[in-house]
């Protein structure tokens, strides 16, 4: 599982100090080569965190030898001191690898608009390298100090026959843009893979893991997605076979995000169907997914369809209420935007609910899909979202 | 107060059963002319109810005699048959005054998706017929018998010197498009108005009125604004100075609504400055206002202004990092995206909250500036909106 997967890689996470509460705080993963290819996603907030401005700029280069990632902080909303602090934990980070800060990405999460302790996150690089190994426990530390208000670390990992692997953790509860709380994740791969279709594949994967996963509509200073290959299976990956790979370790990511979202008691899936494009169908999903009265609705157990089928007429996309048609788990309750079925019959006392909503203006072969999945609106939602950085 | 200021309108308000409480449910608002000129403005909604669809399909005439309006249903999605409800509700109205069904506007609120007793809305027109008056009274009986989840009837009024009248009341706690739950407001004026007048008059009411207030995002099936003017104080308004009379109601009625909005704690206040056009600053004033992490730390009290200038990052609108200063209650915190003041002086102790938002992209006499009203999102509104249908 997680970063140390696939060879070629060694993962540490430490207690450094910049949490308060004395928890692991700061993670570091290496890749020891022989190649060094790289790709990021980033969020896409006009106002970016340090780290993120920092790791975009030495992402051109399409190398990494590491990434290292702090919680307890975002490093956002800080200013030169605050860019002046990610550079230096890269500098630091180069330092004890011996390569170029150049080749060191920073990710950062935690409350907006304070300055990290610079110090006490430089001695705990030096911590985290005494402990760097490629052992599944170093893996899981990794996870674990990546940490905010996530409640289990997620770690996800596909081998492919043909002799390599992709693993990778990731932290929040969200999307890369938008998103509830800042995510980040590392993914780490031992395939051969050219820089190009890396990065090509990483935005593939994005598209339809993270980027379908909408807890809240908000989008975080910090998202980051990256992915590192090493290349020590010495295998050269088919790029159609490595991208279907990365997006099920991003998909199997994105759906622990979903099941450990800040006050879920509902795990929803929102599928739309037959809309007169895939954007279409990812507007209306997406629209459904973040309707706070949809939200509540489910989090009340009530299958209020009617808030749904409103949802969806005040969409940003093609809809016909006459070909209108709304399923919840399983029971068509809403036909033509007009009432077909008995609440009554609707079960959502379980934890997963499955919206189905049919837009009627494509089909067969040529239908356009999507599903997005969300959490819903509850009193631990607010409770732990109203009492955060005060 | 209310519908019945203005000279030649007389209103009722009565309890017709069609609430299962017993409250009152049905509203009706004659206008006695001698004029009846209307202006109205819907939900853009694509799934509109029943009463909608009447409504605006009469008032092409720009005319009207009377409007009927009923709480504890929404008839929307309710198909042929609702949409037949809602034409023999306005025939019946039309029957009792003596006018046609096409000058009778027909409004509804309440749950989607469930058939209107037809029989028990007919029986209640004709009780509430008999109670027809122009007292101040009769206009707060129909204020209270549109209520939903309000916890109190909305009303507001303002006199011109030259001698007419503009009346309103309104149901709900959101805006035209997006809303909470159904928003419904009927003004009457006994000022001599044009029709293409007071069309335009109404646009620009509702355009600094109701499109300001944003509950929480959500697009409601049945939003109805409707202007009657009778004509009945003789005094032909001046354009400006009537638009003007109209915003100001209009205004009233919204901060009511927002004062009354389901589970609040916080009246909050968004004004964006300096923004590059008004429909940008528009855009940057609503994604504040409807940050889900906003307005949860708007509920626990907390000035946590890196989620305001994060929302301020994610919205669709120029907005330069650089030059974004964020300022909550007189304090300024953020300063071109920097931490700048400290989070302890700022009291969110009291209801109100101003958050102050600069872009620096604009100016002076050339500066484009909008407010947003809103809510907090407290436990409050999870409950009432978790166990509303079922």
């Amino acid at each position: 599982m997680s970063v140390t997967a696939a060879r070629g890689f060694r993962a540490a996470g430490v207690a450094a100090g910049i949490k308060k509460s004395g928890r692991p705080d700061l993670a570091l993963v290496v890749n020891d080569g022989p190649r060094a290819d790289a790709a990021g996603v980033f969020t896409r907030n006009k106002v970016k965190a340090a780290p993120v401005l920092w790791s975009q700029q030495v992402l051109t280069s399409g190398a990494l030898r590491a990434v290292v990632l702090n919680s307890g902080g975002a490093n956002a909303c800080t200013g030169p001191q605050g860019f002046q602090t990610a550079h230096a934990t890269a500098e630091k980070v180069a330092e004890v690898l011996g390569c170029g800060a150049v080749e060191v990405a920073v990710c950062s999460t935690g409350l907006i608009g304070e300055q990290l302790p610079r110090e006490t996150v430089l001695a705990g690089i030096d911590t985290a390298a005494g402990e760097l190994t490629g052992t599944p426990e170093a893996g899981a530390a990794a996870a674990g100090s990546i940490m905010t208000t996530d409640t289990v670390p997620k770690q996800a990992q596909v081998t492919d026959p043909a002799g390599w692997t992709v693993g990778g953790t990731a932290k929040g509860a969200g999307m890369i843009a938008p998103s509830m709380a800042t995510m980040l994740a590392v993914v780490t791969t031992d395939a051969v893979v050219d820089r190009a279709v890396l990065d090509a594949a990483l935005r593939e994967a994005v598209r339809y893991s993270f980027d379908r996963l909408d807890i809240d509509g908000s989008m975080s200073t910090n998202d980051t997605v990256l992915v590192l290959a090493s290349g020590a299976s010495g295998v050269a990956a088919d790029p159609a076979v490595f991208t279907a790979a990365l997006t099920r370790v991003c998909r199997d990511l994105a759906e622990q995000m979903q099941a450990d979202a800040e006050g879920v008691t509902k795990r929803i899936t929102v599928r739309v169907a037959g809309a007169a494009s895939e954007d279409d169908a990812v507007t209306v999903a997406r629209t459904i997914a973040r309707d706070a009265l949809v939200k509540t609705a489910m989090f009340g157990s009530d299958p209020n369809w009617g808030r749904v089928a409103a949802a969806a007429g005040y969409a940003d996309a093609a809809v016909d209420p006459e070909r209108l048609d709304v399923t919840i788990n399983g029971v068509l309750l809403c036909k033509g935007a007009v009432v077909a079925g008995d609440r009554a019959d609707c079960d959502l006392s379980g934890k997963d609910v499955l919206i189905e909503v049919e837009l009627g203006l494509s089909g067969g072969a040529d239908g356009h899909t999507a599903e997005i999945r969300t959490t819903d609106l509850s009193h631990a939602y607010v409770e732990e979202n109203s009492a955060y950085s005060s």
